[in-house]
């Protein structure tokens, strides 16, 4: 289980938190489906007036804070009675930690708890939270297949960027995705109360329709293509 | 609420990591101690297999693993069933939890997680843990008398060592430990489940006997005094 893909951590110019505004705009765009969705679907058996609330992969950024905070806005408007929550901020042992405990909202109304550990497997106890949800982290794979990194396989993926590989490479992935995705759901129904929600956030694309034919997809080729004719170039090695 | 008093974290020469083993040595002492408390005087309710630890001022050493695993396997011979276990890692958001994360031991049988907050107040919902333990952290005060540190008034602590102190500096800092001590009693009376054990270890001294009466205190005193000797010469400034 590789724990290396995790977001740049600090407050810096080049960390995640700096950089996700993009991932923010979307959660925001999704939060009358989110409020739909808890309002319709989330059916809690109280037995105490605890809520449990998880972040799966919340690296650190303001992004994860807002998403607890839309969860937790939509709970309450729904039971309106005396809550207590709990949220788990869930991420790799490598995520930094330090940086989101350190910049949780001041004046937030929930006990706040940080999970390390893979969420392609078991990170909490059985039938613990309520809500959980998992915002533009689950298109990560668990690792890249080593074929595709070994400069002697076949399906070496030589290109820089990857939105025009080749349909072996495509296969590899998609069958590394098909075995996490698989660990990831069994862990979270082992996870999840029952009557409880998984929220899974992310960008996708209809199914026939390739990533090089859409704009970003585009983009990252043309940026590509011009890094490799500068590597030929001997600019850059 | 004061979150400043944390060990040096990470894993340096000066970290607490490396210069914990006194305190890792009177836990060992304190085995039997905990061993038979839990087997007489835990009364678990099993509503499910969980049980929860909770570690108040766990820092980043390893004594913290060593703590909570004791508490597990003296848990494990008591009911001999069953039990899923999550471990709750509390200290101030100052404290380093990346390093406490990254060093996790690798075949833990127990969910890990880490909770930012200071011990003068809740951080875990109501009835949550069953076992609780604060090992040598627990002499702390939140805060330091602001008297204390005013150069201008008469409380003023001028000396760099504190074994030594006046009886009014004293009286400061017992009516600010009682403060603490109360609060701190009663977060975890609300976090406590019912029937469950909150082991609170330290050093003390028998009523009476004042630090400077004691070796320790001392030899803290022969240094202080050689360095406020060296200072008076302008060696130190």
């Amino acid at each position: 289980m590789s724990t290396s893909f995790t977001m740049i951590g600090g407050e810096g110019p080049n960390s995640y938190r700096e950089h996700s505004k993009y991932q923010g705009a979307l959660l925001e765009a999704a939060k009358q489906m989110i409020n739909e969705t808890i309002s319709t679907k989330l059916d809690i058996n109280f037995t105490s007036n605890l809520v449990n609330i998880a972040d799966f992969g919340c690296s650190s950024g303001p992004n994860t804070f807002a998403a607890v905070q839309m969860i937790i806005d939509a709970v309450e408007h729904k039971y309106r009675q005396d809550i207590e929550f709990q949220v788990f901020f869930n991420d790799s042992p490598n995520n930094d930690f330090n940086t989101l405990f350190k910049t949780l909202p001041p004046a937030r109304k929930y006990l706040a708890t940080g999970v390390p550990g893979s969420f392609f497997g078991r990170v909490l106890p059985r039938s613990s939270f309520h809500v959980g949800i998992c915002s533009y982290s689950l298109h990560f794979v668990s690792k890249i297949p080593k074929e595709i990194k070994d400069r002697d396989s076949p399906v070496w993926n030589k290109d820089i960027q990857c939105t025009g590989y080749s349909k072996e490479v495509a296969k590899l992935y998609f069958d590394q995705y098909k075995i996490d995705l698989g660990s990831f759901l069994s862990a979270r129904a082992q996870e999840l109360v029952p009557g409880g929600l998984m929220l899974l956030l992310g960008s996708c694309l209809p199914n026939g329709v390739k990533m090089s034919e859409t704009v970003p997809g585009m983009m990252v080729d043309i940026i590509g293509s011009s890094l490799n004719e500068i590597a030929k170039q001997n600019t850059l090695s």
